[in-house]
């Protein structure tokens, strides 16, 4: 396909259910939206963030959609109004097959069409490898939740299992066969789920949360951005934390403690937030409380140790 | 620096005039603007839109920049008022300098303050070489130029002189010295500035211009999006296309002829509008007219010759 057949192509497969006042096929596209807009750009780089022999190349694409959405979802943002959506910016290698690219495109729009976004437009480029770089547009219904509003006295509260998306990549990287009992865990790292639904129920309930903040770069590196942010401490519930069997499994599998695999592992997705008791319901769970300080610590019987601040850091040697 | 001080460089480097809402630091932006939103996401990878020995890296990075917001120009849409601004997705390879962080940095932030834009958000991977990619987000104070509204009768005008910077281009690869007297049409390529000023002045006019786009791909390429968006032909000046003696030098060094130069080379970032004469103000240069039927046509002493649409096809091979 020439560039233009691949822009046609795309310009179909994301006629969406949603479409702007002025789509793909001009400059830029033109929305029509009310609130306070919400931006955020993520990318997803092969090499970097994955290889293509750890996912099919569609549910690749779908996953670096979901890491973008999920910013949104860390703001308390829709992304399935009106004004708001997504844009791709797709770095491909000039070697990609059209299936391969057909792929892309199916996995992303099967991702904007799970969280009910309009695909507004992109950008394609030719590039040494897979780079797909998202752009996502959310719409305030509340004031957003940021890292800053965290109180002594709030409770901690996580969606999902934080942990489960670092012991699947683990288990993939090991390169052994994963035992079908793990296999939830490889795909918590596969297929992540922006949790717009659950960021929107907390910028919107009453009480909303006082502050929020997505699991990529690991549980102990993102909260300690909240925690800073906050200018609090979080004391963890050092049983909280390492609760899941599975994850517990796949540590023992890699040789790992399933504290390190939980507070140092990324790319989940989920959310962590800080609120009173009445904000968090069906759907989060709670993890520990914010108290006076700074830092990050657990509480193992009633004891207090410092939780390591770790994470993934782009640049590092 | 490590990534979390090259994202402190950058917060403090970007805190321009016009702050969003809330802006770098936390999981997304919030920005606070009234009117349709324009969005645009472009791209500029190195090896592919550049090579480092063409331009100093700041000079690179601006011109990424521009690039990205001569689209919002090409819709009409301002990038300097509350609700608009840029966000910068960059790739790096992990061995790039500081110093070449940071010469990256400055041209952004010149850019974005040269158009009087918020540098709103981002995001920083690794990556096998220099990705560029910026979302520009821009406000309409009037409905939007499409490339749709070319109508028989209109006249065509373009801004500055497009050819020259495919003629800078074709100097640089060239790997010869440029001759002090062509060293303009480097900087052309080099230092391209979005129409954005042009652009809101055509769509905010009395009467407003009927379509418009940037010459990113190539005049031909690029109007004959227009003519078929708009179901028109476009008929061009041959004397009128050809009529720069600086574009004509480096033609007759490269060995092509003018009218390919001007054609065939983009990444002008100049504007080609249709509309009635009366739209057109100074910095607008009058080369052709709308006419019935379809395709690319000039007009020499009278006799009508296609123009072949010829353009970059980021996947041809």
């Amino acid at each position: 396909m020439s560039e233009f057949e691949r822009i046609a192509r795309l310009t179909a497969r994301f006629r969406g259910p949603r479409p702007p006042a002025l789509g793909i096929g001009d400059d830029a596209a033109v929305l029509h939206g009310e609130g306070p807009l919400v931006v955020t750009v993520d990318a997803s780089v092969e090499g970097v963030h994955f290889h293509q022999s750890f996912a099919s190349l569609d549910a690749l694409a779908a996953r670096a959609v979901e890491a973008a959405a999920s910013d949104l979802a860390a703001m308390g943002a829709r992304i399935d109004v009106d004004g708001a959506g997504l844009a791709f910016a797709w770095s491909l290698p000039q070697a990609l097959s059209d299936a391969d690219f057909d792929a892309l495109v199916e996995g992303s729009a099967r991702a904007a069409e799970r969280m009910g976004a309009a695909v507004v437009g992109g950008n394609l480029t030719r590039g040494p490898n897979i780079a797909l770089t998202t752009t996502a547009l959310g719409r305030l219904d509340a004031a957003p939740l940021t890292r800053a509003g965290a109180r002594p006295g709030d409770h901690i509260a996580v969606t999902g299992s934080p942990g489960r998306a670092a012991a699947g990549l683990g288990l993939l990287l090991s390169g052994r066969p994963v035992a079908p009992s793990l296999s939830a865990l490889v795909d918590a790292w596969r297929a992540p789920r922006a949790r717009l639904a659950e960021g929107h129920g907390l910028a919107t309930g009453s009480p909303p949360a006082s502050a929020c903040i997505d699991l990529s770069d690991g549980l102990a590196a993102d909260a300690a951005h909240l925690a800073r942010a906050s200018g609090v401490a979080l004391v963890f519930d050092d049983d909280a934390l390492t609760a899941d069997p599975l994850v517990a499994a796949a540590a023992a599998a890699l040789g790992r403690s399933p504290l390190d695999v939980v507070t140092a592992g990324g790319e989940d997705y989920e959310l962590l937030a800080t609120g009173p008791r009445a904000c968090f319901g069906p759907g989060w769970r709670l993890v520990g409380r914010v108290t006076e300080g700074a830092g990050l610590w657990r509480d193992r019987a009633g004891q207090r140790i410092a939780l390591t601040d770790r994470g993934f850091d782009h640049f590092a040697r």
